[in-house]
């Protein structure tokens, strides 16, 4: 189950790391696991083949990044502002709701992990090692310092079909003085507006981003970000993204995404 | 001579840092720096007026930042691979030539040193201060570790209306598994569309740039942005870009870019 790129596949492959980890964050979400799965997430034990035991016995003495207890990004930390987090309450208080007879089931919204590799290898042994060996870090979670670089969360809202991203911008995205680079603005919108497609249609890959920049937005600030789902044409998913301040009353930048399904095959090498 | 920015002004400020910059980037190579942005630059002695001296003399004992010897991440280090070092010595050598009577002169292109800082306030003592204080650094320069993020160099041809801009893809930009993530190749686009609209058009914002993604380029490798004016209309200047490898056979992403003037007014808030 190795992942195979299909290097020369025309639009791209923009999205099969986002489309890999959004299927963890389902996956996980839902309780349903697979083994190979499990072996990469902090949550119980690691249930892995016997011929890998040894090997993980060794890597499990080794501090992180070989312990085996990835960081999820997206839950809140002492960087947050007051908009960040009343925006996060606001939406993880409606992913999960208590019926009549006490019993808890899921919301509207589901709120998604996230982390800073990409799953390069969904089995163990060889290619768990792989992994571990990996400097690459995905790029909106390549900065250690909490609330110096990309501070989101993403929820989705598949009855819907909508999703929102809370953003609140660090000091090291600066573009215009003491505003948020044009280039920061297009990866979030990159990042969620896939993520949105991803959850709606599967794995996709970015074809094409038209991003209109209509008012900057301040370093520090915290803004929303609002995807929906356009139209569906075969392979191909459109979505909309608008990005507004926090009580949505202005626009700062609107975007549209196109995004190309691609199969499991493409992504596991199935 | 403070910046004000234009904080409500549609189609918002995406390029002014960027433009200021370019603007010092253009003074310092010409050699005809004006006494207030020399004070900012590693050349020479600072020429401060009396008023200030006594809190010069406190910061220049002290360490970087407070040093002024501000890097220019544009100059070749040990990160950079063999494509990278052949492409800038290919542009760098056409910089300056030599005429028959031994003299030097500037050539067909010109390097645009690079900065990981913008330029808030260009005069010295409490505005100076205040650039020193900041914490924010440029999005595409915000990782101290060479060869990690944006490795990259820009040259202008302003006599063709070109520009290109050798990028090297590092570690720290991933996106699809062992892939350059499609937030961090608009960040380039934004970058280098935006420093060709400055470099013709003087201080410009983003107002739209629309990506086309064609093939994923691989983490680690060096692809050239190629830009080219397509038309200029009134206060819109309008730029193609191409990113391919690096001898232009293969073509990863095609964009352009839409540009408005701002005044030098709203820049230095004059």
């Amino acid at each position: 189950m190795k992942v195979i790129l299909p290097a020369k596949t025309r639009g791209g492959v923009q999205q099969m790391a986002r489309g890999l980890c959004q299927i963890m964050g389902r996956e996980i979400s839902k309780g349903n696991v697979n083994t190979n799965i499990r072996q990469m997430t902090p949550r119980g034990t690691l249930q892995l083949p016997w011929s890998s035991i040894n090997s993980v016995r060794t890597i499990a003495v080794l501090p992180w990044p070989f312990s085996f207890q990835p960081r999820d990004f997206s839950l809140p930390n002492s960087s947050w502002g007051s908009d960040m987090r009343r925006l996060y309450e606001h939406y993880n208080s409606q992913c999960e709701v208590e019926t009549d007879d006490g019993e808890k089931k899921w919301g509207v919204w589901r709120r998604l992990p996230s982390y800073n590799r990409s799953l390069k290898y969904a089995t163990g042994g060889v290619y768990l090692s792989k992994i571990i060996q990996s400097k690459a870090r995905l790029f909106t979670r390549n900065i250690r310092e909490q609330g110096a670089g990309f501070e989101y969360v993403v929820f989705v809202n598949k009855q819907e079909q909508k999703c929102v991203c809370v953003f609140q911008a660090g000091h090291l995205l600066e573009g215009p003085p003491g505003h948020v680079h044009g280039g920061a603005i297009a990866t979030m919108i990159d990042t969620v507006t896939g993520t949105h497609a991803t959850y709606l249609s599967g794995p996709v890959m970015t074809a094409n981003l038209n991003i209109n920049y209509r008012s900057p937005i301040s370093l520090g600030s915290t803004v929303l970000l609002t995807c929906s789902l356009d139209k569906k044409e075969g392979r191909k998913t459109f979505v909309s993204c608008q990005v507004t301040n926090t009580d949505s009353s202005k626009l700062h930048t609107e975007a549209t995404g196109l995004f190309l399904s691609i199969t499991m095959g493409h992504l596991l090498g199935g």
